[in-house]
Parts: structure tokens; sequence; C-alpha cells
């Protein structure tokens, strides 16, 4: 039986998580999970983002949970870095995978955009780009300062996202694939997309392609993201990407990811993409919406698709029955959905 | 009298520019303009893109005009980064200026978002950043091919930028900026961009300031696009955003921008945000009002801030009379433009 990794995490991640948790409980009986104690609360009393020991620890978990972490009281990118970016590095979850869908019940921001013309996913590259962390400054604090920041990318990182990207659209209705960037400025990391993704289609013949710019793939997500099915793009841009597919379907309350490593050779990660919002934490009001959500991403990494679309269904129950602006319990919302998982 | 330079360049670009002039000459009269044809045209016939001559010709003008270049039979990337970014860098316009309003009669595609209610510059840089043209590729073409682009960033080029935003802002009414970075993972970049807006903010005691990573301000720009007054952002950033408020402000189509060399050492340049749109060219249905509000923004760069602000308001009269879907004629739009402008 599986054995995941749990990291609560901050503010509201230990209410949106226990929902997660009671949901997999239902629909897949016996998976075993450990809790992790990583965070800002640890980080306050320990000094400690992410123990080398912790590290070895996860790697021998078959998948993480992750709620939330983060705190006002941190300071900003210490377990931005310390701890998400280096589980993602350190694991090579080279896939992040953002869905995003407009759900019947949810009012998107767009006039035009009705409930369920939406449904697409962003295959975010997760190891390379500017994340890499290549960078320098030389003459700090002088008017002479000059700081870089360097995008890495191979064709090996590349070319595997996209191929990631392919089998996922060959597995979808609409078979389409659009690669972001911006090979009209970029062009040395655009080159090496443009021509790994062409090679990666070429084996696709079932699937439609197409490229857009970063720019207008961000405009068009607000004026017509029902055209997109699968995008795939590097680092950043996804970053960006993700964020504005979130907003225009419903928000990141709503929104799951997965940090994916797809060999299996290292744990994969799977979180709410909502930070610890420590504003209404405590009180029993979160959506553990995106959190069940990130669940179902989980399962379906663990080899039991049917329970990830049977928990899925039931988000969309869930959402479909809401009243727009009417207030929600975290538990009860975790109730409903488990019941709905096995019903 | 000022003396302009005028690149009508291709597809709607000649027909577009010629209104733009028909309100220039009639705010302003006695304005001097020189044509030179660049753009797909050119290089089509000549296989020229900006021949070293011109530059030097185009650099003895105060300004320059441009309504768009390009075309799907030119190669991408040789227009944008021969003809554009040339011109930005050679004319050291460090100032990328992009206002987005939302017009009354413009219907925008954000359903709570009232017009008159997003009304908001973007101080885009022009001249470092990933737009360098820093980055190189080994082994090309194999499996072991690294492609690398880097971001250049100088206290010069960033403090000079930040600077002008402040001055905008200090002119607005909300004097508000927001820094837009990603200073939890582009660490050195970001950190410089932090710190020299901390210290021209601290010579703007009466401007608010604020700090948005940039998925995060992508996502509010849907959500709550009124927040914003002055955005000031990267070279990268900057043209993601401005995208995104383009769209939500009825789209690219009314969007204008200047390219500004705010010490008139080099020519400004203004261009409508759209492209060539080759598609409806000829046809005389292009919409002008982004090439005329560029105009306006050109005026405002040659010391004419009230005809700008009469060119302006005659754009909010033109906008406000329209009904939503009409088709309308290029020239008759112009023909009002001017006239309202004036009266
Ligand atoms: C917290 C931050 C480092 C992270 C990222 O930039 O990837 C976040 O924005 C995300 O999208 O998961
Ligand atoms: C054409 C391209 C090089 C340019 C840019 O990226 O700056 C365009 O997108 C813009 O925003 O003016």
């Amino acid at each position: 039986m599986a054995h995941i990794a749990v990291v609560a995490g901050d503010g509201i991640g230990p209410e949106v998580v226990a929902q997660a948790r009671k949901v997999l409980d239902a629909v897949v009986p016996g998976i075993e999970a450990t809790e992790y104690d990583l965070g800002a609360a640890r980080y306050h009393r320990t000094g400690e983002v992410l123990p080398d020991s912790v590290l070895d620890e996860l790697a021998n978990h078959d998948a993480i949970l992750l709620g939330a972490v983060g705190d006002p009281t941190v300071p900003p990118g210490v377990l931005e870095r310390g701890l998400l970016l280096k589980l993602r590095f350190a694991f090579d979850q080279y896939v992040n995978l953002r869905p995003s869908r407009l759900w019947p019940g949810v009012a998107g921001p767009l006039a035009a955009v009705k409930p369920g013309e939406v449904d697409l996913v962003v295959v975010r590259e997760g190891t390379e780009g500017l994340y890499a962390g290549a960078g320098g400054a030389l003459h700090r604090d002088t008017p002479a300062e000059v700081a870089t920041e360097e995008s890495l990318n191979t064709r090996h990182g590349v070319e595997r996202v996209i191929r990631d990207a392919f089998a996922r659209a060959a597995r979808r209705e609409r078979r389409k694939v659009t690669l972001v960037h911006k090979t009209n400025v970029l062009t040395h990391a655009g080159s090496l997309w443009a021509r790994a993704f062409a090679a990666v289609a070429a084996e696709h013949p079932d699937v439609t392609t197409e490229y857009q710019h970063i720019d207008a793939a961000a405009m068009f997500l607000v004026t017509n993201p029902s055209r997109y099915d699968v995008v795939v793009t590097d680092n950043l841009f996804g970053d960006i990407l993700t964020d504005i597919a979130a907003a225009v379907t419903g928000g990141i309350g709503l929104a799951a990811s997965g940090c994916i490593n797809p060999e299996g050779r290292y744990p994969s990660m799977f979180e709410p993409v909502h930070g610890s919002a420590p504003d209404i934490a405590g009180q029993g009001v979160a959506d553990p919406v995106a959190a069940v959500l990130s669940a179902a991403l989980l399962l379906d990494q663990l080899g039991h698709p049917d329970a990830a679309a049977r928990v899925t269904a039931a988000v969309g129950t869930e959402l479909a029955g809401r009243t727009p602006g009417a207030p929600l319990r975290t538990e009860e919302v975790g109730d409903r959905l488990a019941a709905l998982s096995v019903a």
C-alpha cells in the first residue's frame, strides 16, 4: 500500500489538508501517511527549513501532500526557495502540472465565458529556466551595481516536459498542445524549445499544435481561454500563465497543482496553489476544494485514476450546488466531498 | 517647429498613421514630417531592415511615429529585433510607457469592472533585462544542447526608470506606484530592483508604494485591475503585463505606447500596440484610436500637454458614442477625432 508524506504546513494548511486526507481515506482506504512538521512554525522554533535528514526521509515516500507554507513573519524567499523550490529540484519534479477548469456553479470574472467552457492544463517545466538559481551581482550597493539572472535550458530538460505534455494531450478529447515562449526575443532558449517541440510533435500526428508568444498567450487567456487544451511552457512563463488561468476560472482558491517526477524515481508533490492565508486560519472557513483536487492529482499519479476521477466528479457536484457568496465550513465541505466520492 | 519621422509600415499601419497625422496637424499645425519606408515591404524589396544611414537620419528627428511593421511572410524576429528593438536600444528608450484605460463606451471582458474604473499606466523598462541579447547555445542540435538567456540589470538602468515612474505618479491623482518583479526567485535582479525602488520611494513621501510578484500582479490585473495606478517593472514582465492590461481594457486595438528617451538626447518613438493586421489591411476598417492615442503621447513628450489632453479627450468622446459591434471607417474616425480635438 502507498505511503505518503503529509506536510500540512502553516495557516489554513492543516485545515484543508485534513479534508484532503478524509477524502483520500474514503476513496482508497489504507494509504499510510506520515506527518512532517515543516514551514513557518518550525522555522521560527528551530531555524530549520528543510534539514537534509528530512529530505532523505521524504525521498522514501510515494508522494507528498502539502497544505501551504508561509507566514508574513518569515523573510520572503526563505520557505519558497528553501522548501518548495528545493523539493522541486531535489526530487527532479520536472512536470509542474496545473489544471484549470471553470466549474459549473463558479462565477468566473469573464462576462463572455460560461462555466464548462474552460478546461485546460498547463504543463510547466519545473527544474530549469530562470529558476535554476544561476545569477549574481557585482558592485552591490554602489551606483555601478550589475545583477544578472540566467535562464538555463537543456535539450534533456525541455524535451522531457514537452513529451509529457503531448502524452497528456493524446489522452484528452481535444488533443491540442500550445507551446508558449518568447522566441522572437529569447532566441537561443526559444529556438531550443521550438525545435524540441517540433521533434516531439512529429511523433504525435494525432495532436494539433500551435505556438504563441507569452504576451499573446497572457492576453488570450483573458479574451478567449476556451481555446486552450494543454499548454506547455517554461518555468517562469508557467508561473505567470497558471496564475492568470486560475484568475479566469474563479481564483487560486480552487486551483490544484502537482510537482511531478513522472518516472517515480522520486516522490511527486501535490499542493493547492493558494497560500497559508493567515487572515482566515483557525476559523474553519477555508475552502478545501483546491487541496482535495490536489489529492485527486496525487491519486492519479499513484495509479488510481478511477478514484481520482471520482474525487474530481465529487468536486464538480459540490461546486455546482453552491450559492455564490454563501459561507462555507471547511469540515462540512470535506465531509460532503468524502461522501460524494464514494457514492 | 518639431520635425518628426513617420514610419507608416505594413498592413493597416499606413491607414491608421494617416489618421494620427490628421489629428496632429489639426491640434498642432506645422509639425514637419518625413516618411521613412521601413518594414516588411522594404525588407522584401531590398533585404534591408534598418540601414545605418536611416538610423542616423532618424536620430535627427524630434520623435518617431510608427504605424505597424510585420507580415507573416517575414521570418519571425527579423523586424522585431532588427527594427523595433534596435531602435529602443540605439535610442536609449528606457521608458516604455503603456497606459491602459477602460473607456466609457468600451465593453471590457470583465463582468465586475465598469468603464472608468481602470486607469493605469505601466512604465516598462526598455533597454535591459532579458532583452539585452545576452545568451547563447552549446552543442546545438544534439541531445546535449544547452541554451541560455541572461537578464542584465544595472543600478543605472533600473533606477532611472523607477525615477520616471515616481515622477509620473506624483503628477497623477492617486499617486501610487506598484513595483512588479519576482524577488523570491530572481533574487539578484529582484534585490537590485527592490533596493533602487526603496531609495527612490524615500524621495517621494507623497507617493504610496507597493510590491507584487509578477504572478500575483498578472492575476490581480484580471481580478481587480482598478487597484493599479502606476506600475513599474522590468522589460519582460512589462511586455506580459501590458498585454494583460490591454486585454482587460478592451484589447490591443485601443492600446497606445511610447518608447521614450526622457532626456530627449535621442528621439522617442510612439506606436499603437496592435500589429499590421494584414487580414483587414486596405479595407479602411482599421480602428485608428490606438495610433491617435500614440500621437497624443508624442505631443506630450514634445511639450504640448494641452494638445495631448485635447486629443485624449476627443478619443473619450468618440468611444463613448460608439455602438458596440457597429462597423467603423478608418477615415471617418480620423476626421471625427481631428474635429473633436480642436472643438
Ligand atoms: C512560491 C514561488 C517560489 C512559486 C513559484 O514561483 O514557482 C509559486 O509562485 C508557484 O507558482 O508555485
Ligand atoms: C515585437 C516584440 C519584440 C515586442 C516586445 O516584446 O517588446 C512587443 O511584444 C511589444 O510589446 O512591443
